[in-house]
């Protein structure tokens, strides 16, 4: 928090203080996208730099606490947010043509999912700024992320999902002792009455479409990635988009690098969505405005036809100089596959929506086998098991005795 | 491997070299219990320092690679297995009465239990003997982690399930490209057809209760609790019991320590099971042999009516100087809940079984408020919705207008 400036509205310039309750610009109201919290980056450089870093022991999110707009002395939930391994998986990149693949696996957090990176950020702007209680709305991990963090750290949390949510978020919701409220509509029926709500009993807002602070947390993925990597570059990140508020973050956190000299270029982002509910990426790849989409994937953690950050991530993709693509569920539900089987990373849908888009990247040769690609996974499988039995076939059904196990091995060349 | 020894039979003290194929005591038979790995403490000690494992970056189990029977060079799946955080959440330990209580969380690997660590053994143990495949009986947190490592290391693995196995568990093996054999019969054809399969083809054996190399994967859980303390030793270390490889495992990580001079004490274990499938707890509550005891318990991954390693398990908390307890599916449930409400931390019924049974042990005075206390966590919440929906119940529904969420948050105080 020592480091940050203020807020400052993408669209108008108008600065405002970083202060309890200013979340959006009072000029350009809501629905223009969010503030943007700006650092004095001359003050971070002179105070840390990329070897103190290294003797940071602490592996979470935490470990960038000049980069974060939040006090240190701040209570924060105990929970160990970030820190998620990236793997260089060799069959993957072979199965995809890419010789420097790596994977960024985010279903590692303490709720399986990268809006862990946000929720904590959530709680802890909700103590600073003195709220007994947090709200929001969400298809699902925002969700979790926010009951979690919550619990952890002994404050309310309430709790608005569109009917669709998958049961295995639901359940986690409610043993993480979260109010949880089923609202019987879609995500943009969720989220109007999560904001009455949140205006009427006055509890601190974690919706990621308004809070500013929230791209903030979710930063720190890239900040991990750059460090992991020693402060390399990759050529691409590739990722899911669905609100938007993701791929923003990740372009903050290499822009924050960018700015304090720790790494000399910034990488291409390639934001891939669903066929079933792509506004961005049509706006994107047909150049012109974003229009509200159908909510048909089965990745229901970007079914989101009514995005809250279309500017922010549009941007991000073109100042980056990257791209956006659509896929098709049944190319999801290919790439669950295949990360599983080459990887050993069990994603959700929108957990591999990125692998799926990177296949197709590649095979049109945007992305090329010499590049150095970064895919992040952005939600564990376990998420969504309905959907991970619809992506794999049938076991093999034998009765017990070798005989009857010898023939149906033969032809995989078991004798 | 440079620092094994050898093999050393717990019955009748036979040693044997660390070869390949070599699991179980040729004069004591498969039966009484599996062998033994021995090191050369002093070797260790020579090479290795708390002090020198501090600079080591590697935060996954291969950092403790002086305490592992694998040979450095050996390629391993690029996971990172192991490396959970050790929380110290101060709701729980309020609601348990303990002032010191630490939470193990072993959910957060890489297919979300503790069996990863053993899994990662299995399948490199396999590479350095030359096995082109790997194999085992399960279904449940061994097959899913098996098939896990496996896919990272691009070897294939045949899993053999029984024919009720959940299709959730299968789509997890099937996501991993794992060869899923239904078996049409119940678990003991399964495991015998397994065995048949195994000796008839060659593959790697990763059935726990025969190779002895798994419990060197699980012991890596205490070598982490050590030095995440800082190497002082908790009073007590309380964790769910099932096979009993896990807490031999625990035990032999923290003897192992002790015998290089890291640690000047041992902790007391406790061992938890579900009164539904108590075989091991009645045994040493009642100071008798065990006995084989039906499985009517929920929490499945220690629904183990005939343990495998019983004397491993009964030794070792016996050595210790700790207890054992069984708690019913309901305190169960509740410390699910508990666990979750008050420390963010969701777990499976036998993840959290060790919570219930540290509450039970709490409140008999057995554990005390002063006592250091580290509960382990085995396994994460989301590989077992169905009994965390029973554990929970229902979100609130409601039609998506403030008008009709006012009524139903008034009972709660919001008006």
């Amino acid at each position: 928090m020592e480091n940050v400036l203020g807020l400052r509205c993408l669209h108008c310039g108008k600065e405002y203080p970083a202060k309890a309750g200013i979340f959006t610009c009072e000029v350009c109201g809501q629905k223009a996208g969010i503030l943007d919290v700006e650092y004095d980056y001359g003050k971070i450089k002179r105070s840390t730099s990329r070897e103190s870093l290294a003797r940071v022991k602490d592996p979470s999110i935490f470990r960038y606490l000049p980069f974060l707009p939040i006090r240190p002395e701040t209570p924060r939930p105990h929970l160990r947010v970030g820190g998620s391994p990236l793997y260089r998986p060799p069959g993957l990149g072979r199965a995809l043509g890419l010789g420097k693949l790596y994977v960024k696996d985010d279903g590692q957090n303490p709720t399986a999912s990268l809006k862990d990176r946000a929720s904590v950020i959530a709680v802890i702007k909700a103590v600073e700024e003195k709220a007994t209680t947090v709200a929001c709305s969400s298809t699902g991990n925002a969700a979790s992320s926010l009951a979690g963090s919550a619990a952890a750290m002994g404050i309310p949390s309430y709790i608005f999902v569109p009917a669709r949510a998958p049961q295995g978020k639901i359940a986690q919701l409610l043993v993480f002792g979260a109010h949880v409220i089923s609202v019987q509509g879609n995500y943009e029926d969720t989220f109007r009455l999560s904001s009455q709500a949140i205006e009427r009993w006055g509890w601190y807002n974690r919706n990621a479409a308004v809070n500013p602070y929230l791209v903030e947390g979710k930063k720190t993925v890239a900040l991990e990635i750059a460090e992991q990597l020693n402060w390399q570059v990759p050529d691409w990140v590739v990722l899911s988009v669905g609100d938007g508020c993701t791929i923003a973050g990740v372009w903050k956190g290499f822009r924050d690098l960018y700015n304090v000299g720790w790494i000399d270029r910034l990488p291409k982002l390639a934001g891939i969505q669903s066929t079933g509910c792509s506004p961005l990426a049509d706006a994107f790849l047909e150049n012109r405005p974003w229009q509200p989409a159908e909510e048909n994937t089965l990745a229901d953690s970007i079914a989101v036809g009514v995005p809250r950050n279309p500017d922010k991530a549009l941007r991000a993709v073109r100042e980056s100089g990257g791209t956006m693509a659509a896929v098709s569920d049944g190319e999801i539900l290919a790439a669950m596959r295949l990360l599983g089987a080459t990887a050993g990373v069990f994603g959700e849908p929108a957990g591999v929506t990125g692998v799926a888009g990177l296949k197709r990247l590649s095979a049109a040769g945007v992305i090329k086998e010499e590049d150095t690609v970064v895919a992040i996974v952005t939600g564990n499988g376990l998420k969504d098991v309905k959907n991970a039995i619809a992506a794999v076939g049938e076991p093999l059904k034998v009765e017990p005795s070798l005989e009857a196990l010898i023939p149906k091995l033969a032809k995989e060349g078991w004798r």
